[in-house]
């Protein structure tokens, strides 16, 4: 099925270069690499002077985000100067405005804490769960600016039909999945008309305030068919953080008590979007390509991400800056867990597969969705927010197998077509490309070549994992050694895992 | 059910009044008929240049549609004159510009037919449906402007995904609902390479080219889900219309080789968006309100028509004309068929209970949906193309009960919720209104008043149905008496079909 997706993938790849070439007069090269999607790269400008990039056949009634890979250098605007290096966090970056023109951070200042701790202390508790309390924090931190607490139900609604949300001066932010918290009617009818309440993690520890707070039904199947494209069960995010959710949300606006801490050992990885633009204007960046992933990192990775900085150096930029920015929050169970990818990701830069010295790892906080061109809008903006101004899509993001059907259960380009189009998202540089997979022939991860699909060989989470139990090595190329010996580890782990749940043999 | 969903739809509208003005800092009076939820009218003035009227409470970041219920006349635009009589068909009003500026109009200019005939028979034909066709009828006459034919992918998406699409221009337009064509497999099959492919009604007549088609994957759990909120079996279009369709969209721009004519003695009700324009121009309205409807008008209804010319007087327009516009495509078995409804209609007019010389009653050929929130804004778009600056919105717009609960499928205030919020409908002023019941108090239809409840009767469809049967009236002063024989006649012809339909009893 991999293979034949990745044909059908690179094919409409081929097809978006045509066609957005077509509606634009020019005739561009296919790129390796950002493939002959690289039709997609444009450089941020004003809507309005953006050129066309019509992603279907001969029409050129539409505007998408994109336009053709090569551009012109004398098209691309000079570089801006790198800023003085920044010792407080700042909240703009020379590169990319945040949603809204300022980054939200609703944390309370040291000095208010103790007041807010002991207001909260009297107010109507609200008991929230683990994925509530990643939200707490990417909505504290301001990864959704303008976005300033759960959403109400003019949010919500927007949010689920428009995957948008217009502000007061009529400018349109991006915003595709609802940023919600439920309540179940006894935690409703214990609010009361109390305007704010007190949110409470699970060992009841104080952790934020909510504001001015409206109380709406919670409708999880339309949540769900809207957010999802399906109502199959088998989401993992529905399963667990919907279904045993209660049937009504509650909106406000949010004041976070104190920063939020995972005291897993990686909180030094979990940068904000503010403290990543101060890191970024320190190291005089002129430009940040972000990379969101939830798995290992490969070679064929590397090779994409190596490449869209050379061809950023092209495109006359002098400093552009890889954000290597894994999720950190909640993923299904068959996920590599977080601590061993940061482990493995760790190696990738100390085996030199990337370079430190352009590279910064960071956690982003959001829990995971699995719900493909609805979340990969989310995944973008967010990083918006963070100060990146290029975003690296590949093929089926934020996808994952139809959880009833033999398969993918989003159209594998669904997503960076989606991306291309999406509202509030015009100011972000969008670049696609063609997945890699091991080139038995010149034995190293390649861009797939259509042309002699025989050659390549796709290897899955499913048989990285084969290769782990039997001890055998995948293809030398496909993953440094540091790296590729953080999963043999975790594999093993899990296999003697396993092994002790097998029930013990039984004397007859 | 219907009482509470009515409370609470009055108390929500009510609650949008509140805020509304509490985010203007202005006290309005709630306002019968538009009730509080007069909230939401306002005059089409360019975005940027909108008050906010935000829908939630005490959040003033993002902007709604709308405006308070009642507008300074100060602050009213002067009516524009009357334009001279119009001829032709004119594809521009005084009040309000199609989508994309320019009314699409794809039917072949009769000295050309011939020639595009005989192209058309030498083309792979896609044989199309009865709801196809009432398409084929809806984009070609503009009422989906600036959409020339049915959706390619990029249209597909944006539709599903942000319920819009982006112009060249970067301007905005609603799109809600996907317009599209599926073919089956063998139909792909026979089209192959060919650029442009006929299509031709049941009985296999010529209607139209398709040109410069695309052809993509029907995804049709992913479409219902989107669209509907919902993936629950037993919704009409989907049963009538999704379900049994290919696997394959095929988008393209289309030329409809002549007009499509329904010969069932209502084609003179089927008024194009030009010909309504036309004939606002010519009886020299300054404001033009549109009423959807699918269901006979009861004396509630008229209330509330004769209520809104009678405000839209009040705001200094000298001649606002009614378009009394019910939907004349596919709908469900059990609604009231469209000739026994445009009879009924006639009587109402006959009757004196809505005024001859300020209405236009006309047919709005579009296939119904049921899809609530998401269905209200094509209908309100439509209107907009079709010239209506004002457009009427009431309980659980295009609503229907859930196939499987029981419950109403949407809740009864997101439409105009939905509707007040949606990107590209900014121009135009929508109107909500309280839901209106017999009021056994006065003896007359009146809006509902929440405070004196019991007081008010609500006579449904099956209620009215039950009257009709039973030769029972329903109370005077429901229905006018000419429009509501009709319905005597039409539900007593049903109940002899019943009879008819009955097993002829056995010989023992």
């Amino acid at each position: 099925m991999g293979l034949t997706a990745l044909l059908l993938s690179s094919g409409a790849v081929a097809g978006i270069a045509a066609t957005s070439s077509a509606s634009q007069g020019v005739c561009s090269a296919p790129a390796a690499g950002w493939g002959s999607g690289g039709g997609l790269l444009r450089l941020g400008r004003p809507a309005a002077a953006q050129p066309g990039g019509a992603l279907s056949l001969g029409n050129s009634l539409y505007r998408s985000n994109s336009v053709r890979a090569y551009v012109p250098m004398a098209a691309v605007a000079p570089p801006a100067a790198a800023p003085p290096a920044a010792a407080p966090p700042v909240v703009r970056s020379s590169l990319i405005e945040p949603d809204g023109g300022t980054l939200v951070d609703l944390v309370v200042p040291p000095a208010e804490r103790e007041a807010r701790r002991a207001e909260a202390a009297a107010l109507p508790r609200v008991r929230i769960g683990e994925i509530d309390l990643e939200w707490v924090d990417v909505i504290g931190n301001g990864w959704a600016s303008p976005l300033r607490g759960f959403m109400r139900e003019e949010e919500y609604l927007q949010s689920l039909h428009f995957n948008s949300l217009r502000l007061e001066d009529g400018s349109i932010v991006n915003m595709s999945l609802p940023i919600v918290l439920a309540i179940d009617d006894a935690t409703k009818e214990a609010i009361g008309e109390s305007p704010d309440v007190a949110l409470a993690g699970q060992g009841g520890d104080l952790v934020a305030i909510l504001r001015r707070v409206q109380i709406f039904k919670h409708n999880k199947e339309e949540r769900i068919a809207r957010t999802w494209g399906t109502t199959a069960p088998g989401l993992p995010y529905v399963e667990k953080a919907i279904d045993p959710a209660g049937d009504w949300l509650i909106g406000g606006d949010l004041e976070l008590l104190e920063p939020i801490k995972y005291n897993d050992g990686l909180d030094h990885y979990r940068l904000t979007p503010a403290e990543l633009r101060a890191e970024f204007d320190r190291r005089g960046a002129d430009a940040v390509f972000a990379f969101q992933l939830r798995n290992p990192v490969h070679n064929g990775h590397a090779l994409l991400m190596n490449d869209t900085r050379r061809r950023l150096l092209d495109l006359g930029f002098k400093n552009p800056l890889l954000l290597l920015h894994p999720l950190g929050g909640f993923t299904k169970p068959d996920d590599v867990p977080l601590d061993v990818r940061m482990e493995q990701h760790k190696k990738v830069l100390e085996d030199g597969v990337l370079d430190p010295e352009t590279t910064i790892v960071a956690i982003f906080p959001s829990p995971m969705h699995y719900a493909g061109p609805t979340e990969v809008q989310w995944h973008a903006k967010a990083r918006i927010n963070a100060g990146a101004n290029f975003y690296i899509v590949g093929r089926d993001p934020a996808g994952m197998g139809h959880p009833l059907e033999k398969r993918d259960l989003y159209d594998p380009d669904h997503g960076k077509k989606v991306l291309s189009m999406a509202p509030g998202l015009e100011k972000l540089n969008i670049l696609p490309f063609k997945v890699a997979a091991y080139d038995t022939e010149q034995g190293k991860m390649a861009f797939f070549d259509p042309s002699r699909a025989k050659d390549f060989l796709f290897i899955s989470g499913t048989k990285m994992r084969a290769y782990a139990r039997s001890g055998e090595s995948p293809p030398s190329g496909f993953m440094c050694p540091g790296g590729w010996e953080v999963l043999v580890n975790y594999f093993k782990s899990l296999q003697a895992k396993e092994a002790d749940q097998q029930p013990a043999p039984v004397a007859v």
